[in-house]
């Protein structure tokens, strides 16, 4: 096991277990433990060889881990979790509100300089790939626009707001990028957009017995911030159907850059996923950079990285050599 | 003028002329002067304000030019061009001979360290950002396969070959990759695929006067090496219609990773180009890194980088914090 990088989890969601399962086809990688702030004995890995701790024993530790992959919530747990965690461990973590990652960057730089580790933050796909793609469609065609779309994916904020209706019992909402839009953009039109335009939202729901559909249909497509910008569809289904058909969660999207170059030859470039599990692909990309993390620290780097600052081939097992052999 | 990144172009072709239109967009960078090794009064650059020296006088220059991009082609000029310069200068290149890459960066890196610059070779589409997303790829989805499909696209080598057989007077060849290849791909299937499921060779032939039609589709359609692997058809077009129809140099292409997580969840990362002019879009390629190269240059490093060794964020005129506040 020698020479492996040894790695601990904090939380252990369905985030967490997508990290434990991917740290499975990584030989270069060891999970060390998970940690949790739930009663260990009810926290249950695929692997029940591997050992939970108490959220609170991380810091004893400090000598037995190299990287901490940190799979709490962005809004509850990474604000607090990350600078304290970052200042004894390197970390990365899937911090994903876009409009506050300044400010997070900023506490992350400070708390791992001052421990001198490493933090990536914002790693997943969006922010993550997608912010990759959309910075080299920018630097490779400077007069371009750049359009994202998300989906066809499950909305975990959208699937809640339904599920807070009046009358509905259960229910998941899927997002839908417009396949019109997609093939104007594709074209290399560069048309604008509205956000109706764009997408469309799907919604599953069980009724409540004796709940008004009709009612229930108008409180959803007509929500504020949610549904009413966009061409909502409402399908009533029976609880056996939602747990049949909607279990799964996909996701994916597609981030294009439609540019000119010279005298008005066009130029695409298009980046898409599709994902058959959302959470066991961002796990997958956490974990890559979590190589890449303790590829840095071995460096001698210190401070926060988001993915924009690491170089791509610290993401491979593979040496530059065997790289510029079998890649390039 | 101050502090904007001073470029020369080593080599005047289609290449040579795509890095000058695509600094005219770049307003954080300034053409200093073009390099030729023909006779100065015959190469005329798109803007006759730009200077025009012998390819000699290339010494002379070294406190004027922070990076020099090398347009030579790799099996004459860049082999000797590229260590020579790199000694003297920062420097891009498009090495693109897969096979002799580790070879070239060898000799690269040697010459760049003992002159203390940075030399990026191989840098444009393929090798280039398609060795980025081969990389992107495998690293996220250790379990998987990876599929590069090239085109609609016009060969300059496959175009020479047919130019070759006796009776055509003119004539062009595009390389299509198989739709119904790319769907199996998307779909999650990974199949294996042979060279001629993969892609289709179409060719638009000007005949000789009195050649035969028959004969001549028969010697390219079964010419080793170039077309007797694939499907190939055989268009016979006039003078006028090639000149009208065929000028362009459009090309593209797709690398497909599809790859399985958890207890096999289909994960499928798509990247593909769409180019109306492929000289034109591999000289923005080079454009951005010759941005990054002057970076790493004043960022203390030496030696010879591919693609994955640069860091995405180096490619940006941005500063790192306006990329995490507008991009990531």
């Amino acid at each position: 096991m020698t020479g492996k990088i040894r790695v601990g989890i904090v939380g252990y969601g369905n985030l967490g277990r997508g990290v434990e399962l991917a740290l499975q086809r990584c030989g270069d990688m060891q999970l060390v433990a998970i940690f949790s702030r739930r009663d260990p004995a009810r926290v249950q890995p695929v692997n029940a060889l591997v050992p939970v701790y108490p959220h609170d024993t991380l810091p004893e530790f400090q000598d037995r881990i190299d990287v901490l992959i940190l799979c709490g919530g962005s809004k509850d747990d990474l604000p607090q979790q990350g600078p304290a965690l970052s200042m004894l461990f390197n970390t990365v973590d899937s911090f994903d509100t876009h409009a506050k990652i300044p400010d997070y960057f900023a506490a992350m730089d400070q708390a791992a300089r001052s421990g001198r580790h490493v933090a990536v933050i914002s790693v997943g796909w969006d922010p993550g790939l997608f912010s990759l793609q959309r910075l080299y469609g920018e630097a490779m065609l400077p007069e371009g626009d750049t359009y994202t779309f998300w989906g066809k994916g499950l909305s975990q904020g959208h699937s809640d707001a339904v599920r807070r209706v009046p009358g509905v019992k259960a229910g998941v909402q899927y997002t839908l990028p417009s396949e019109a839009a997609i093939a104007r953009v594709r074209s290399g039109e560069r048309p604008t957009l509205s956000t109706r335009e764009k997408h469309q939202r799907e919604c599953f729901v069980v009724l409540d017995d004796g709940a008004d559909a009709n009612a229930v249909e108008q409180a959803i497509v007509t929500m504020e911030h949610y549904f009413a910008d966009y061409d909502t569809r409402v399908h009533f289904i029976s609880e056996e159907e939602l747990r049949r058909d909607h279990g799964a969660m996909p996701h994916g999207g597609f981030v294009i850059r439609s540019g000119g170059t010279g005298a008005g030859n066009k130029q695409v470039v298009e980046f898409s996923l599709k994902l058959g599990s959302n959470p066991e692909f961002t796990a997958s990309v956490l974990v890559a950079y979590a190589r890449a993390a303790h590829k840095l620290k071995a460096q001698g780097q210190q401070g926060a990285y988001t993915v924009l600052d690491v170089a791509p081939g610290l993401l491979s097992p593979k040496t530059g050599e065997a790289l510029r052999k079998g890649l390039v």
